[in-house]
């Protein structure tokens, strides 16, 4: 069972909207039947600057292996074990479920991203799904035995990404939609707390599994190609035979390859990517919920 | 007549759109009747970093009397006095046009920003217009008697900026706007230089004058509140009676003043002027365009 919760906003530092909701909830604490809420500003340095990092990302800096190397001592990797010690002192988890809250510059709406599938996690995002428009990306795939992500601090976890919204700003439409999936969020793991019954909202879950990074193409100057107009913002859609999907500076299309036809790209230009991935591959799958008992 | 252009790029190291141009028309140089076309990264430090500037905003660093103060020694102080040499050498103008290429993350698609009302500049602008989807911002009334642009270094200039567009990001659409305001601002001059009268496009300019930075309201924690979903993206939209402008974390509203009615609120949340101003209030007016001889 879930009770203790922590909602973490700023991982990003130029991700406004999870900082605006977390000083929310601070201000006006929220009282939840069967749970403990606590918060935290991921990367406060990075939130005073208004900056994506202050020297390295700190959601690439939870890997078990670089958190046991005291000799990391850049901004994030000193971060990063400031904040493994709040939320799992002496290796033991201080909180059952960790909720990152992010951004992206990409016409992804809401994204419930998970680095694991278990029957827990998919559960919260049939519940989600049931309240607020959004959509499922497992992203473990892409990474090795070791995933760098700070959620990954607590035995489960969910990021919700929201976009699209420039980096540095803060929109009231994205803000209530994020607000929206956090407080579906709670009232889920409410009920489980004090009911003990998880609900039944469907059997099988719509999901897209990240499958692969790819990268801007190169022209022969060595510059990047620009993300087609007839990719840009089609994140989430089946990619077609023949689509034209970046553009060189002399107008030459480069397009869709055979093998990618039918795959959905997410994260399509996303600001914080450029000038290495231009959109990360997905597969569409369905998978079975099963009982997380 | 205007014969020796500058066209700038990059002088906000986070606006990709002006880089890009600018470098592409250094790898195929353009010719054009009649004109010498020049091309400079205005703050190639910031762009290194894609940030906005490195120790303060270049492009509110050149009113004559900081440029003639040789003790400023940040970042931006030193590249402005290097820009300064570069295109007005022992003050002498080196080019009669600069055209500063910039981006906004606010719905404002392609405005023309004019630091006077010169008939020059005037019908350069309806040229534009007449072409691209376009309107006109004149921005010389917020400032005193010195203004701080970069394009203040020649005796004529226009700033093209577009969006909505985050930063750190080129868009294929945003690049082709862009482009096609800088391939008419070319055009008209080129036609001017090469059979001496100008076009009658129009008698008068529709445009709008810049009256008043508005500020984001703060909450009584002092935060900002957020721009209202009913304000956000309606940039050049006259403000209607008891419009919703901000809202807080409770959901109270604030709503617009009566004396703003009618006025047309530009700029609305742009990441760049977060969390100072909240909008730049304009007026329209119509310009006679006047004869430039």
């Amino acid at each position: 069972v879930i009770r203790r919760i922590a909602i973490v906003g700023g991982t990003h530092g130029n991700e406004l909207t999870g900082v605006a909701l977390v000083r929310d909830l601070e201000a006006r604490p929220r009282i939840t039947d069967g749970l403990e809420v606590r918060t935290l500003i991921g990367n406060p340095g990075a939130v005073e600057q208004c900056r994506r990092f202050v020297d390295r990302d700190l959601n690439r800096a939870f890997r078990p292996s670089e958190l046991a190397n005291p000799t990391l001592s850049d901004h994030e990797s000193r971060r990063a074990r400031e904040v493994a010690a709040e939320l799992r002192p002496d290796g033991e988890p201080a909180v059952d479920f960790i909720v990152d809250l992010h951004t992206t510059t990409s016409n992804m709406g809401v994204s419930l991203l998970l680095a694991s599938s278990h029957p827990l996690e998919l559960q919260l995002c049939a519940a989600i799904m049931a309240r607020v428009p959004s959509r499922v990306l497992l992203l473990g795939g892409l990474w090795g035995s070791e995933l760098p992500y700070l959620k990954t601090l607590a035995p489960h976890s969910l990021a919700i990404e929201v976009g699209p919204i420039p980096q540095g700003v803060l929109r009231h439409d994205i803000l209530e939609q994020t607000r929206a999936a956090v407080e579906a969020t709670l009232a889920h793991f409410s009920r489980l707390a004090v009911t003990g019954t998880p609900p039944a909202d469907s059997t099988t879950l719509a999901a897209f599994e990240a499958i692969e990074n790819v990268a801007y193409p190169l022209d022969a100057a060595g510059r990047p190609l620009v993300v087609h107009r007839d990719l840009q913002d089609r994140d989430w859609q089946p990619l077609e035979a023949d689509q034209p999907l970046f553009v060189a500076a002399d107008g030459t299309e480069q397009k869709c390859l055979p093998e990618w036809v039918g795959l959905c790209p997410v994260f399509i230009n996303e600001a914080a990517y450029y000038p290495d991935t231009a959109f990360v591959l997905t597969r569409q799958v369905e998978l079975p919920i099963g009982s997380s008992d």
